[in-house]
């Protein structure tokens, strides 16, 4: 079934945990306001899984939580956002499992079943001891709104991101921050999906695999591939079993939904950006054409003025050398309107392109007409707006 | 030798085109105003040899100049900007047949030894006949100024480039138009390079072929891989035979000084780029390093900015998932000055960070201590100016 679909049949209007999981979030003096940390809690202990950035400078918490995860089950996550923990050394891990101690001791869970997250600036040393005040503090403060927790993990995004789905008696929340405007750094991103529904490892791990592949891995904000990426799931199974089917269908749609309310909200977007690519030869081809034109700088900045220069996209298409492409037989729709093509070149009305890209989100649709690849990217416009938090995010 | 100490050695005050070239340069109604026209000859066959754009979609004078080059030899260059002749099918192909047929009847030479480059707009018609007209009227009007021609090859750069050095008795003039600001369209970029130095095919496309490796190919503005990228040589023999060798290491410094001016002229740019990358397993690990992190948005902004961020090199780095790379030996180096190192994470100065950071050029030097690969990329930063051009070029 398609995404959409899936999200609005089994969308919840608020936001809530799944049964068994708590989560609390506040400030422990990382950020002069706002809140920097967060916790999600099960009372009981969670098959987890979870995937992690390639990036061959990982953070300290990256680097313990391949270790972590490996036994396959968790019961809480604990995450600081403003210093990500990365390029800190011996120090650093150091510092890393001093947090999940810190959360082992003051909630009474083994430490090996605490995973932790640090979001930020790269470089700098974690400070340790608030984090841990700020643990202990709050103790007490427990309750069942994600987006308080999701308000604990942002940085510079415009607002908390956290969603609820159901497959039958069960529910899987997400929440995560930004791409490219989380830890404007380096596009951090991290995801958390907790669900009360009872699927096993190694099921759980594949099918986290299997959604991240279509959803955030086809997600780019800038081509900066973060030290810090981290997406992990926990599932406490006191909702029962469910359908393994349907279970997968919609944690890939939610997934997907996630990865466009990222790309919507990143670093001086004002726009969503959709770049779907079918007949290419295969679908790794189509991938890698698919983020081709969700990264290229002159689409994402064509879209932002809504400026008709539709010549881009066959650019974009066109360098990705490795794959098989057909310029003759290649189609572009925007928006669902067919824009280009080659026996049908004139049928390209300017104004209308303009209105089509001034919209939001801009679809930007190739057809290749070569094979059954097909891929959907996720990305934003490039506007001044990122340019201007970049060049001074370290000092602000 | 080093490349600057050549271009020192050799550099003339003033750029001129070597023995039997002249160029022309002017305006055949496709700008409002400027030129937008260019031809360069030489008075005898001279050999020649060129690269192409590896773009998919290529346009047609790139489609014909592939065929046309493969004899060896050329006596005539012709070039318009504004229009690129990209996306336009058969009647294109004509299009770019007819400046060359043109060149040929008014200029009395074979139709077969003239080559043609369109840059700009992409999908549009060639306005051939205004082009064959400016072509005609052009004689007559035939000097050595290269930057004469250099001009009517601008499309938003803001000057013409052109520069001759020498080796022994025979001179290289090098003329070429921007990346990612001349058809801001697809980062379009154009060189030629005359020279009367008595160097033969194959031998001369070898050269060539040496120094786009360690220079134009290491060029990146935007990541966006031009429909029209061309580089061209001729060498007519004219001043005899010179020393190989040191043809070569000219030839080679020339190309790196014209991609440097190019970068720093790019759209947008305030300031000029480097990407030094020893240390690496290979040259090729090095190619990949160097290019990461000229190309990172992050760092450019943070140049931009001069933002004390370097934390982002290390994710530049990290990135290249492919390549060998140990955290705890990369060394980063801004301007000659050491800014980060595992054992000296204390030695860094945001103060000093931040002043390094503010010039122009911003040398980024990353040892990774491994192997003995190493290269150099050249970029420029990111600003706002990009954004503002990028998302209006069509329409303005």
């Amino acid at each position: 079934m398609d995404h959409k679909r899936i999200i609005e049949m089994t969308f919840h209007e608020k936001a809530v945990l799944p049964k068994g999981f708590t989560c609390a979030g506040g400030n422990c003096g990382l950020k002069g306001e706002g809140k920097d940390l967060a916790i999600f809690c099960s009372e009981v202990r969670a098959d987890a899984a979870g995937v992690f950035t390639k990036n061959k400078f990982p953070g300290a918490p990256v680097i313990l939580g391949r270790e972590i995860i490996r036994k396959g089950y968790l019961r809480a996550i604990v995450a600081n956002s403003k210093v990500s923990n990365v390029g800190t050394g011996t120090r650093g891990l150091e510092n890393a499992r001093r947090m999940a101690r810190a959360v082992s001791e003051t909630f009474d869970i083994l430490e090996e079943e605490v995973i932790m997250s640090s979001t930020g600036v790269i470089g700098k040393p974690l400070p340790v001891e608030k984090i841990e005040r700020g643990i202990r503090e709050m103790s007490g403060h427990f309750q069942d709104d994600p987006l308080v927790a999701a308000a604990g993990i942002m940085t510079t995004d415009t607002y908390p991101k956290a969603f609820s789905v159901s497959v039958e008696e069960a529910r899987i929340t997400i929440v995560g921050k930004g791409a490219g405007m989380v830890a404007p750094d380096m596009a951090t991103m991290l995801i958390y999906i907790l669900t009360d529904a009872e699927i096993r490892n190694p099921l759980l791990d594949q099918l986290l695999k299997d959604a991240v592949g279509d959803s955030f891995n086809m997600l780019s904000v800038d081509t900066d591939m973060s030290t810090s990426d981290t997406c992990l799931i926990m599932a406490n199974g006191l909702a029962g079993k469910v359908d393994e089917r349907r279970f997968a269908e919609t944690l890939n749609a939610a997934c997907i939904e996630m990865a466009k309310m990222l790309a919507r909200d990143a670093e001086g977007a004002t726009k969503l950006l959709l770049a779907n690519v079918s007949g290419a030869k295969t679908t790794d081809e189509a991938r890698l054409i698919a983020k081709s034109i969700i990264n290229s700088p002159l689409i994402k900045t064509m879209a932002y003025g809504a400026d008709p220069n539709i010549g881009r996209v066959l650019m974009a298409i066109g360098k990705c050398t490795e794959c098989e492409i057909q310029p003759e037989r290649i189609e572009i729709q925007i928006n669902n309107r067919r824009v280009y093509s080659e026996e049908a070149r004139r049928d390209f009305d300017e104004g209308e392109l303009r209105r089509l890209l001034a919209g939001d989100p801009v679809e930007i649709t190739a057809n290749l007409n070569i094979g059954p690849g097909r891929a959907t990217a996720y990305g934003c416009d490039l506007t001044e707006g990122y340019v201007k938090e970049n060049a001074a995010y370290y000092s602000s």
